[in-house]
């Protein structure tokens, strides 16, 4: 109760699917927690630490032979005066695992209408500020959309609410910089990789949202449901795209 | 540990003062997390279900007879999958209170490096989302400063990290407005009311920090420390000013 990931946001998590037995590219989600605790200043644990305390969560519910969403959470633990951190920090890093079945179909998208602040460091660390994001899916919710689409305080486009977003058009990809304000997904990284290696021209770029009326499709990445299609966005329809269903495909191989 | 509040930081809290066996403007409190859940849409204790968290909490660890800080906290409770709130919703209410004594002389302030941003409804309201306060106040202590200035996305004062920002100029008050991305401080309102009930002009103005460096006087207000100096802004000092000294004990006589 005095914990001060639950006062005062002070904290960040990772959020990794469990499949087929194993973690699915937990030295990469251990990697981002480490730079983004660099980033708000609190010391790391090491990644066999974060890896342990992740697998400990799916034995304890035993879901080690199912497919679970797995949830590490590293706090600046108690203490403090108000904002101030205590002096030694201890911090606290817990996990919890729960079934996972991905969403079934495309998702349908409507535009969050508060920006999400890309001046501030946080717009790309995974920390417990996430109230901003509730609020935009419960706004996309009432609008009858599965998902939210997220501008900059530019008006540029930064992310989804649980999601990286992509968008394709004549077999090119496009996504959001980091610098817009969205999170370094480590599925985002993975489609860029991937992209790249099939010879898919790739480009980063800080655009309106009406560039997805232009598109010819749009997906939404994060670390449970890899990829997934995008069936319209403000009354705009897309057509299912073999080149999201290729990209899908190939990062959906067994890791 | 599956709190809402803790996992997405989904809630508010409010501070208040216990002095002279009582809680210092309850009622004001408890209508500015009416207002907040509001905004969030979470449903809000009434104010007599506030009033008696807070007192049972002063009285749980002694304080009594004592200067005590209070905290009201109210998260959206357990429950829900990832972002999206459960239904029925289940609140959580709690408070905690520990000994206070307000800081002693002045405080110099730093500007920190990442903007408030205005534009989000958070920035009205507070949120369990202190993060980004929590690196202000850090950036402040390693540059010598006791406090953090804010400015918002648009370069304008927003506030003070733990405190609403207030400056004098030939006998004149000036604050950012709420919609320059500060919260709408109960002690700030305060003192709105007590200067223009004294005939001194107050102006809520959208101002780029360079305003405090022409200040005649600059001090901070919260619900715990009341009116607190500003000694130095930016290398910038200021002599002691008899028009904050009868403002802060206008608004210090007990209520």
């Amino acid at each position: 109760m005095d914990d001060r990931g639950l006062l005062v946001g002070d904290g960040l998590f990772e959020t990794m699917l469990w499949a087929n037995g194993a973690l699915v590219l937990a030295a990469e989600h251990a990697r981002r927690l480490s730079a983004s605790a660099e980033v708000i200043g609190l010391p790391t644990p090491s990644a066999d630490a974060f890896t342990a305390c992740a697998e400990a969560a799916v034995r304890r519910v035993g879901l080690e032979a199912g497919r679970a969403a797995v949830r590490v959470t590293l706090t600046a633990g108690s203490g403090g005066r108000g904002l101030d951190r205590p002096n030694p920090l201890r911090p606290r890093l817990f996990a919890t695992a729960t079934a996972y079945a991905p969403p079934t179909g495309p998702a349908s998208l409507a535009l969050a209408s508060a920006p999400r602040n890309e001046a501030s460091p946080l717009s790309r660390v995974k920390s417990l500020n996430y109230l901003d994001l509730v609020l935009a899916r419960r706004e996309a919710a009432a609008a009858g959309a599965d998902e939210a689409v997220l501008v900059n305080t530019r008006g540029e486009l930064a992310c989804a609410a649980v999601a990286n977003l992509f968008w394709v058009r004549e077999r090119r990809l496009f996504t959001p910089p980091i610098e817009a304000g969205c999170l370094p997904g480590v599925t985002r990284a993975l489609v860029l990789e991937t992209a790249t290696g099939r010879g898919i021209e790739v480009e980063l770029v800080r655009e309106p949202p009406k560039v997805l009326e232009l598109a010819d499709a749009v997906f939404l990445t994060n670390s449970l449901m890899g990829v997934r299609a995008v069936s319209s966005y403000c009354g705009r329809q897309y057509a299912k795209s073999a080149l999201v269903a290729a990209i899908a495909a190939s990062i959906e191989k067994p890791v």
